[in-house]
């Protein structure tokens, strides 16, 4: 049985400053939680209907269908929702080729561009502190588990960027041919707004313009989804690192 | 001034059954509605507070904003709203590329699976009955204008896979590598439901299986975001049409 005051802190942390506030958030599913349980994160605690969950039983708390449907973000809950403490972020990797958002607004789209890093082996997302939070639940849903594996820092992007020594990436109309660019494993790939684009103080400090060329007989001047431009563009760069 | 039913029309086009017992769907948004005036797509009729529109005076209806704000699926309307006839869908190309959906469910996931389409060149995409709706209000803002430029045709997919003398591809774990694998700008690629992937039926008629490799240290057995995965695989194929 669920009290009043549990029910409201597991629903506050829908939103972002009572996630922070509380250092926690909160992951639905079976899948996912077991991801979350076999990775560095730490639970706080697991409300469930019926499933065994490899953990420690003083965390576990037993729910009824209604109590879960209360705390749920989703229409159809599954048969559990864990909380888990938000860990501090890694250094990141100063070295290797990393991705940076530039004011990312949609969740769908950030959790998508994780499982892209995860799957291309991309140990770093660094976003600017406009960006999308990346244990809103929709990220936390969509990202599917590769959350556990890729840091994310939220920082002063511009900062950021001043303070790299590595080549800066972002794609544009009017850029370099990607595919038959000049690509190394190192970098820092700039991804802008949905809306937007990259900002126009982040498009002064870009040291190497791509374009992901158009085909097809009607060229008009629409971009790509952001996450799909994320997804060619990693593509790109990682099929040469194994050609190399 | 709208009158009750007018609006009782409109709001029924955000189901599937009435868009196509009306054979009606609507656009919001300057950008959207100006590019489906500028296409082979007919005007129905267009309700705006005060946008000035390249369209006959006759179908143009001036409303407020508590008017659009009732007929529109937006929490924020636009300045506009156009209903446009569902056209007929051409005949598919057999000769080139194209896309078939076994299943894609979700509405954004379709609407930048049209636009990368548009992006890339590829005039069809065939999709079987139970993939969402190409008028669906989401797909049609996803795809931001794309859905001109891309024929979409919905099939039973057995049957039309059935009839190809061309390759049918499919992405897999255990396929070819995508990076070295011989591709020619001819044939069918298969993309599946989001939860379950290409299904089994299908499965048994792909020619070519493909696969994303996967980098980094920890290779788990997650999969790619649908239009992700799409993004990819037509980024290859027609990065090689180039080169060849």
């Amino acid at each position: 049985m669920l009290s009043k005051n549990q029910i409201k802190l597991i629903k506050s942390l829908s939103q972002k400053k009572y996630r922070q506030q509380l250092g926690l958030f909160s992951v639905e599913g079976i899948k996912g939680i077991e991801e979350f349980l076999n990775s560095h994160f730490e639970l706080e605690s697991l409300y469930t209907t019926k499933t065994k969950f490899n953990a420690p039983e003083s965390q576990v708390i037993v729910v009824n269908a209604s109590e879960l449907q209360r705390i749920s973000s989703l229409k159809n809950p599954n048969t559990a929702l864990a909380l888990f403490k938000i860990p501090e972020s890694l250094k990141v990797d100063t070295e290797g080729l990393i991705i940076a958002l530039d004011d990312v607004r949609d969740p769908g789209n950030l959790g998508t561009i994780i499982r892209l890093c995860d799957w291309y082996g991309v140990s770093d997302i660094v976003c600017s502190s406009n960006t999308v939070d990346c244990y809103n639940s929709k990220v936390v849903q969509a990202s599917m588990g590769s959350l556990t594996r890729v840091n994310i820092t939220y920082l002063n992007l511009e900062d950021f960027i001043d303070n790299q020594c590595r080549t800066i990436f972002g794609t544009f109309m009017e850029g370099e041919n990607i595919y038959s660019s000049n690509l190394i494993d190192k970098g820092v790939i700039i991804l802008g707004n949905e809306a937007n684009g990259i900002s126009e103080q982040i498009q002064k400090k870009i040291t190497k313009k791509l374009t992901i060329p158009q085909f097809g007989t009607i060229k008009e001047t629409e971009s790509l989804n952001v996450a799909n431009a994320a997804a060619i563009v990693l593509s790109e760069f990682k099929r040469r690192s194994i050609e190399m």
